[in-house]
């Protein structure tokens, strides 16, 4: 068993208040911008973008109009996504013609659930009869679970609970159905995500129906004899994998989860299962299925995630490969894993709060998450490569995934309703506590009340990142004893901590320095965290970065675009020697500090048309490099990037 | 119009004799080994293997058995190709049994060649009605050339025009039904091979009529309106290519022949094509047909082509990608691809002998043809990678075309009878010549009868390659006045020449040194070539060998080995400084001058189990490099290799 007492829970939304300039302004991008356009793309409103339906299937299932189902079997999913965003959103700032717009999808949502609870718009309109006849494929419980996370999102934010008590029906209705019981399909998810919905559900409900269905899905997956192969024999259906090396690794399928200690297949549905062991973890106690978390863990990032936080390192089912295979312009780097990984650090620093977990946290959605938006809210990336030469995005059908500017949107739309629901719930990873400590994860302005021995203590939290390192914090009102617990982040060399004036010898523990006393209104602490530019190696196992320096300052991955640095990003070299200037550009790329050193440009010194030759001393000429934050690449125009510069 | 009077014609087979060590041990293989061996596989009878269907195929096109056809749309051309083979065979090697054998073969296709002249096991087996209806996909007019070049080679070698006049046959069959003519289908072969045979036809013919379908399958190919996408509207079939960035281009087929400027899509079926546009310009005196070939060799050879003369970049469509893009462990490397480089290289030599053609020429043949067979001639690749590491063959699916050892066989089996039909006549590629002078190009130990004005010269040239660079010319008997130009590579900084032991200062033109005189028996040249160790950069715009060097000697490409050099080859260097060992090693690999040098290894001086930290001073520690010629890679053993190494 593991030691229950240590768990942490991050802070109720309404608990919270974020003012800070980097995160508030994304907020804002997704409150102004992208749910309104994505309404507007989920009602198929949008000029020129890939139609989505989804809307629209609701109506059709509910009866509301005639009509064919359109879309991915997952269509669902995106009204879900939406749902919770916009329950996010109004904790963020009321709404009421929002709040309408979203009591109103909800009406046609329940007006489609069948009289037993199901409630699933491909299969109401396809045919009832089919239903869960394919868990392998067509993500039926995939859309349980994310609209599962809608109604808990939506309930805490508007206490309106008609979509939870649907979501409950539905819940009641996959356990009849699905189970380890006679007479029930031993069936889970094909794309997991309903292991963690359901730990939300049973953290509203308290019933232990909810919580032994999350266990069952991890307990039954992969198991011999194998469902989905059963399953796949009953219903004819191809098995698209067959050929592949990852088979039904896939679905994290191919042996039973607590003897997965790679990550392997598809990289978001790896990430949302690691979250929900995670979380099944923590609320049974279980010690073995925690192993497994932390051996997964280590797994993806100490051998299989880029320096971004982007995982999965493969288009050919969107996977993991292999340890330390990192290849930069090949690369899948969906966004919807990074956001993943976000899930799962959050849920592993509530089994313990270690910096490590906080840092990967930080490096996720700090750079890979937020690459997958443009600046102003209205494209986005699926794919979030570390390498691009645009021709060989067109021209070279291994490269053709990753495109060099966003997109508006998707027809498999995942990715951007994704991001607008974890943007706008941001303040869910800053903070977790246990009732005698507060660990602070992330420095995000904001004021926070956290409990502390059943006290409340409201305070203020004010930080410079990602552009300097100084944080405050204060206590505006209340008084309480216990640990205010400070993350030294893994990116900082040094530190000076004050509190109420007066320097503190700390030592951090797990990475947090910890404060404990008795906390009175006035209290001040004080942190300055160094933030120098840094050159990051890779593992030297990692044959794509060998030779190479990634630059990096506080949280922030840097990398070169074209749009500075001219064609050709592979003849720069940045010598050991050469000193970083930051410099702030409040009129760049919506304000940021770039970097600029004294690097080298290998001029072409080539004789004629050759291809090859004897080498040659090459022309090094001086150029200025200029290094921008990756998160704002290719909003500037079509051009190379690289974050990997040779030395 | 181009100066046809410079134009020259390769040896015929029975005028040279080879006698070399390296290139006649290959000979010697292909007849002990992999002739007998491909007779088993096209017959079925090889354990283990994947089964060919190919003669079986016949058997049941010509009534002699039951069954269905088996096997790839193109399964005849393996027939075809093995024939072909066999034919070069029976040239260099008397066989009344082999020769038994071939024309038993040879009789049963003609038992299937249809009244008409059509002869097509496909379409006889399953349906006349069909054919010609699918010119785009199904390979009739690529079987017809293969077939075509067996006939006529069968011819010379043999006397026996049995098959040729079955071609001859099906050649008019084709003719009535397409071409130009109201009436016929505009069509053109799908698959390049057919107008470099109708010229090999022609040139044993001399009927107009042959001329005239080569030069129209050109002529006709990618004119608007395109005949491949009525054809395919007319049929109904699935254009698989629909959605890839070279659509038609894939086939050559998305312009006219003459505005094609870059070497796009199939490398095979490019190289076959190009390699047709040189024979027709050759042959008709079309000059913008010749600035087209011009065009796209500079294509090729300038900016596409990888150091050991592999050409396909991608594995999807097996194809070019773009200019310098030229990664070396998701290439294709076809060996038919650099067998077809080999043949438009020949071809272009046959326009205007310029060295730059025959250093192509060696490039292809030493190295990226002679890698796909096994040292023992039993294994085959059928991609040529230039870097390999075996885990990711089997874990990463962009790399899953890649193997890390030869195959036994393919269900697909086009490259090990191209390769044994190509080693077999190696010598058509050594001298070509054109009545006035006799160009050496390829140094290989034989005998040989040229031509100067009429009268016959025997001689004898001896060949220290690819392991030194002593060349030694001698007349045997005969007297003629004439020039013999003898080749200096690209590879060799500087030689010395001598006739009759005087030394001569001649002066290269396009490459060559021209020896013009009365040539009398006893008259020797020798041609010293110096053979140092070269480091090799490629063009600054590749990206992949940025930093990077390739060593080489003479012809050969060399690579590092796990076998030699241990695991983690990118963790390797060969500093600048350091300097080489050439060591004749006949023990090893069949004998090969393997090279060392004192180089580095990059320690792990890694901290802990982290996957990104800040850039140290890695621990370098002296390992010397062993590299071995990279045809003879794979032989001992899965490992790493890598031909680029990190200075």
């Amino acid at each position: 068993m593991m030691d229950q007492n240590v768990y942490t829970r991050p802070l109720a939304l309404d608990k919270l208040r974020i003012s800070d300039g980097f995160w508030h302004e994304y907020q804002l991008r997704v409150l102004d911008k992208v749910i309104p356009y994505q309404w507007e793309a989920l009602n198929d409103r949008v000029p020129g973008a890939d139609k989505s339906g989804c809307v629209s299937n609701f109506e059709v299932a509910a009866g509301l109009k005639q009509g064919a189902f359109y879309g991915c079997v997952f269509q669902d999913s995106d009204a879900a996504k939406w749902l919770e965003a916009v329950a996010y959103a109004l904790t963020l700032r009321p709404d009421p013609a929002l709040e309408a717009t979203a009591d109103g999808l909800i009406s046609t949502i329940c007006a489609a659930q069948q009289p037993d609870g199901y409630l699933d718009t491909y299969y109401i309109i396809n045919g009832l009869d089919k239903r869960f006849s394919n868990l392998r494929d067509n993500h039926e419980l995939y859309c349980f679970g994310h609209m599962t996370e809608a109604a808990v999102a939506y309930y805490h934010a508007t206490g309106k609970d008609t979509l939870l008590n649907a979501m409950i029906r539905y819940a009641d209705c996959i356990d009849r159905e699905i189970g380890p019981e006679e007479g029930k399909k031993r069936g889970y998810p094909g794309h997991e995500v309903a292991e963690m919905a359901l730990i939300r559900l049973y953290e509203v409900t308290k019933d232990e129906k909810h919580l032994r269905l999350a266990k069952y899905f991890i307990d039954e997956r992969g198991r011999e004899p194998l469902y989905f192969d059963e399953e796949g024999r009953k219903n004819g259906s191809r098995f698209y994998w067959e050929h592949t090396h990852f088979r039904y690794q896939y679905y994290q399928a191919g042996r039973p989860v607590r003897r997965q200690h790679d990550a392997e297949g598809h990289a978001v549905r790896a990430a949302y299962l690691m979250s929900g062991i995670a979380d099944v973890a923590r609320v049974t106690g279980d010690g073995t299925l925690a192993e497994t978390a932390r051996a997964l863990w280590d797994s993806v990032t100490k051998r299989r995630m880029y320096i971004t936080g982007a995982i999965g390192s493969s288009h050919v089912g969107e996977s993991f490969t292999f340890d330390y295979d990192l290849p930069n312009d090949t690369v899948y780097g969906e966004t919807c894993a990074a956001i993943g990984l976000v899930f799962f650090a959050r849920r592993m620093l509530e089994t313990a709060p270690k910096a490590e977990y906080a840092d990967v946290m930080e490096r996720a959605l700090y750079n890979g998450v937020i690459s997958g938006m443009s600046l102003d809210g209205t494209r986005f990336f699926y794919v979030n490569p570390l390498e691009v030469l645009p021709e060989a995005c067109e021209k070279d059908e291994n490269k053709r995934h990753v495109r060099p500017e966003r997109q508006k949107w998707f027809g498999c739309a995942c990715c951007p309703p994704n991001l607008a629901r974890l943007l706008a719930s941001v303040g869910q990873y800053m903070v977790t506590q246990n009732g005698r400590a507060a660990f602070i994860h992330l420095y995000i302005g904001a004021e926070l009340e956290v409990d502390l021995g059943g006290q409340a203590l409201q305070l203020k939290l004010g930080s410079g990142l990602p552009w300097h390192g100084a944080v405050r914090l204060s206590v505006q009102a209340g008084s309480a004893e216990g640990t205010i617990a400070l993350r030294v982040p893994g990116w900082c060399p040094g530190w000076t901590l004050k509190v109420n004036g007066s320097s503190v010898e700390a030592i951090p523990e797990d990475g947090y320095l910890k404060l404990s006393r008795l906390w009175q209104p006035g209290d001040t602490v004080t942190l300055d965290l160094a933030m120098p530019v840094t050159r990051m190696a890779a593992h030297p196992s990692v044959r794509e970065d060998v030779g190479r320096v990634a630059v990096t300052r506080g949280p922030l991955v840097y990398c070169l675009e074209q749009a500075d640095n001219g064609p050709g990003l592979h003849r720069l070299r940045l010598p050991r020697s050469a000193a970083f200037t930051a410099h702030e550009e409040p009129g760049l790329l919506g304000g940021v500090t770039a970097l600029t050193a004294e690097g080298i440009r290998e001029e072409d010194t080539w004789d004629g048309d050759a291809l090859y030759a004897p080498v040659r001393d090459a022309k090094q000429s001086p150029q200025t490099l200029t290094f921008i934050p990756y998160y704002a690449w290719a909003n500037r125009g079509v051009g190379e990037m690289s974050v990997w510069v040779r030395e």
